[in-house]
C-alpha cells in the first residue's frame, strides 16, 4: 500500500472578507496550509482555522507569505535572506501558538505564493526559510516543490521534507513546473490529471512536456477547494487514489517539542 | 534586601522608522516589553530586539497591542473577548518563536497602550488576555497595573503576575492612576518620583492625591528611555535603588516549556 | 410626481478579496457610495467602480471610513475633529481624481459605518466632516441620516444635503434608528418595508416603534445588493416606487468645479 | 541669470513615527515632494506638510510610491501599467485635495523610490505614470531623472517636465546614475558636488565616471535634509548657487484647473 498527503491552502479570509470554502475542503484533505496574516488571514481566521483542522485531525501547517495583503502574496518583494528568516520565524510562531492553544502542534510549513516560487529556485532564500523552520522547531516538516531548491535546503538543514506535486500542472524535462505564461502549463482534463498523480505516487514518474518520462517524488499533492469544480476534482481524486490502494494521510505531529 | 524589576517598552521601530533608544535603555532595565508588529515593531525589529535583550540577560516580554500602527496602539478598538484572546495568542506566539530562535524564552507578557488601560478596568478583556497567555504557556508572567483587573485576572487564570507601578504618575485613593487629563497626573520632580518608588518597593505604600497613604505592590517599575531626560531619570533611579539595597532584577524564565 | 434617490455601498472589494455584487446593483441604483481604500476598496477597485458608475450615469459618491480594513470600518476609532477633517479630505480627494479621470465628478459624500454613526449624533465630528467636504468642493452633496447631526452640520457648512432613510429599519419617536441590539430594530416583511418607504417619500411620515407618526425627510434610500434576497428587494422597491409615480434619480453633478 | 529648482522629499512621518526635519528643510527648498500615505506619510502628516509648504510658497508636489510602508517604497512591486495608473491617480488626488483645502494646487508630481527608479528605465511604467498625471491635471509638472524614460513619457503625454539631477551621485557615460552598489556611486566631497551642480545648471554638462563630458539638463536638484550634514550641504549649495547668480525658484502653479 502506498501513501500520499493531500494539502490545500486555507484560512485565507480576512476580517469581513471571505475567500475559500474551508469547511468543505477540510473534509477531503490531510494537511492544511494556514495563512498567517501577512498575505492573507488574520488572528481570528487563523485561530478558527487551526481549531477546525485540529478537530478533524488534519495536519496543521504554517503558510507564511510576503507581507502583501493587497497582492495576496503573489508578488515578489525584495528581501535579504535575514529578513526572510525573520519573516518566517514570526509567522510560524504565530501559528504554533494557535496550534498549542488547541492542544496540538504544527505539522508542517509551506511557503506561499511568490515566496514558494522564489524558494523553489533560489538557494539563499530557500536556506533562510529552512533555517527559520528548523530554528523554531526541528520536528516541523518542510513542504516544497518536488525536486526544488527548497527541498534541498530543507534536507541540508536537517528537516524532514515533503515533496509536493501539482495535479493540474505540466512539467519540464528538468522537473520544474511549466510557467503559467505558457499555453501548455495547465492540465484541464481531470481524468488525465488523476492518472498522472497516481503514476507519480506509485511509480515516481511523470511525463514531461517533451514526452520524456522524468523522476518525481510525490509526498503531497496540492489541491484547491475554492471553486465547486475544484472540490469535485478533489473528490474524484480521493476516490481514484483509494481505488488504487493509495491511502490519503498526513505526516503526523512529533510530540517532543 | 529587596528586589524590583525595571521594565521598558522596546522594539517599537518599524521599517525605516526609528522610535526609542533601545541599545542604551537595555543597559539599565531587567525586563523588555517588545512590540509585536501590530501597534509598532515588525518581524525584523522584533528579532533584533529579542536578540539584544537575550544577549544582555534582560527578560524578554511580549508586548501585544491593538492592530493600529497609525495610532501606535493608543486608541481602543472595540473587540470581543474572543478576538482579544486571538489577538494576544498571535502576538505572543510570534515573540515566543523569536525568543526560542535565540536560545531562550519569553519571561512575561504586558499588554500595550489602550489594551493595557482597557484591561486594567475591564474584567472580561483582562480575563481574555490572561487566558490567552496561560494557553500559550502557563509559565509566562503577566504584567499588569498594580491592583488592577488584569492582575486579578492573571491570578485567577493561574499565572504568576507582576504588579507594575509608575514612577512619574500620581495615584487616586482607590489605587488607580490619575487620568492624564488631570493637571496633577504627572510627577515632574525626579527626586520626589524616586522617593515614592523606593517607598512603594520597601513599604508597599504610596501617597494618593488626597494625601492618604494607600497600599500598593511594586514588583516592576515602568521606565522610559526615548528622551535623554528619561534616560537620566532611569540612571538616577537605579543608583538610588541600589543605594537603598534594592536589587534590580527580572523574574527569570521557566525552563519547563 | 415625486423623486427619490437609491444609494448603495459599492467598490468594497480589496485585492484578491471580493465583496458585493457591484455589476448587478449598479443597474438598480441612482447613487453609488464608493469605498476609498481605508475601510474597504483599493485604488484599482475604486477606479473600476467609478468607471462603471460613470458609464451607467449613476451618481458617484465618496464613501470615506475609518482606517480599519480588518474591521471594515465598523469600529469607532478615537480621533480628534482635525484628524477626521484630514481623513475625509484625503479619501474624497482620491475619489475625486478617479472621477475626473473618467470625465465626471463626485456627486456626493457619505461617511461609512462607524464614521456615519458617530457623525449622526456627534456635532463636532459631523462638523469636521461637513467642513472637509465643503473645503474640497462646496458643490458636493452630503448624505446623512435623516434628521441627524450630520445633516445639520452639512446645512450649516453651506452644503446641499440629502437626508437618508432605511427601508429595513425601525425608528424611535425622536427620529433616530432603533439600535440593532434591540429585537425590533429590523423590518423583515418586504411589503411593509416598501410601504413605509413610499409613505416616507410621499408624505414625509413614518410610524415610530411606539405607534406614533413622526416627520422624516426621505431624499435618498439606502439599499444593499450583496445577497440575492437584498437584490430582489431592490427590484421590488423600484417597481413599487415607479407604480406610485415616484421617479428614481440621483442629484446630478455640478459642473462648475 | 539662470534658474534652478531645489526639491526635497517631505511629509514622510507616519503616526507616532517621525522621519526628517521638514520645518528646517522647507526654508531652503523651492519644491516639496510630499509623501501620499502609501510608502510613507499619512492623511494628517500630508495635510500639515501641504499647509506648511503652502505658507512658505514652496511648490507642492505629490510624491506617489508603491504601497509598502514596511519597505518605505524602496522595493519594486510587480504591477501592471493599469495598476500603476490607478496607484498614481489615487495618490495625486489625495494631495490635490489637501492642496485645494489650503487654497493652492499641486505644482508637480515626482514618483518615489522604487517607482522612480523603475519609471526611469521602463517605458510602459513611465507612460502609465505620465498618463495618470495628465488625466488628473494636464498642468501638473512631472519630475523625472534627467534624460530618463519618465521625462520622455511626460513630454509624450503633453506634460511639462522638470529634469532632475543629483548633487551627490556620479553619472555613467549614457547619462544614467551609477548604481549605488558601485564603489564610485557617491560624491562625498561637498565642494566637488556643488561645482558639478553649478556646471550642470550653467553649461548643461557633467563629467561621467569615465572622464567624458556628457549633456545633462538640470531643471531641479534633489536635496536631503534629514541629517544635519545634509542640511549643511543644502545651505552651502544655496549660497554658492546664489553667488553664481543662479536663482533658486520653483515652477509655480497654473491657475486654470
Amino acid at each position: 500500500m502506498s501513501f500520499v498527503d493531500l494539502n490545500s491552502d486555507l484560512g485565507e479570509s480576512f476580517g469581513a472578507y471571505t475567500i475559500g470554502n474551508d469547511e468543505e475542503v477540510l473534509k477531503y484533505i490531510s494537511s492544511a496550509n494556514i495563512a498567517c496574516g501577512f498575505h492573507a488571514g488574520d488572528y481570528n481566521v487563523m485561530m478558527n482555522t487551526v481549531k477546525k483542522a485540529a478537530s478533524l485531525d488534519v495536519g496543521i501547517g504554517a503558510h507564511p507569505g510576503f507581507p502583501d495583503l493587497g497582492g495576496f502574496g503573489r508578488r515578489e518583494i525584495a528581501m535579504s535572506a535575514e529578513e526572510i528568516f525573520n519573516l518566517v520565524v514570526y509567522q510560524v510562531g504565530a501559528v504554533e501558538a494557535a496550534a498549542r492553544v488547541n492542544g496540538t502542534n504544527i505539522q508542517h510549513v509551506k511557503p506561499h505564493g511568490a515566496l514558494y516560487n522564489l524558494a523553489s529556485k533560489n538557494p539563499e532564500i530557500s536556506q533562510a526559510i529552512a533555517k527559520a523552520v528548523y530554528a523554531v522547531n526541528p520536528n516541523f516538516i518542510l513542504f516544497g516543490l518536488a525536486g526544488s531548491e527548497l527541498v534541498k535546503a530543507g534536507e541540508q538543514a536537517g528537516l524532514k521534507v515533503a515533496q509536493e506535486v501539482f495535479a493540474d500542472r505540466t512539467y519540464q524535462p528538468d522537473g520544474t513546473l511549466t510557467s503559467r505564461t505558457e499555453p501548455n502549463a495547465m492540465i484541464h482534463d481531470a481524468n488525465l490529471a488523476v492518472k498522472r498523480v497516481i503514476r507519480m505516487v506509485k511509480e515516481g514518474k511523470v511525463t514531461a512536456v517533451n514526452g520524456e518520462d522524468i523522476d518525481i517524488q510525490a509526498d503531497t499533492i496540492c489541491v484547491h477547494g475554492d471553486e465547486p469544480e475544484a472540490l469535485n476534482f478533489v473528490r474524484k481524486l480521493r476516490e481514484r487514489l483509494q481505488a488504487e490502494n493509495i491511502k490519503i494521510q498526513g505526516f503526523g505531529v512529533e510530540q517532543n517539542v
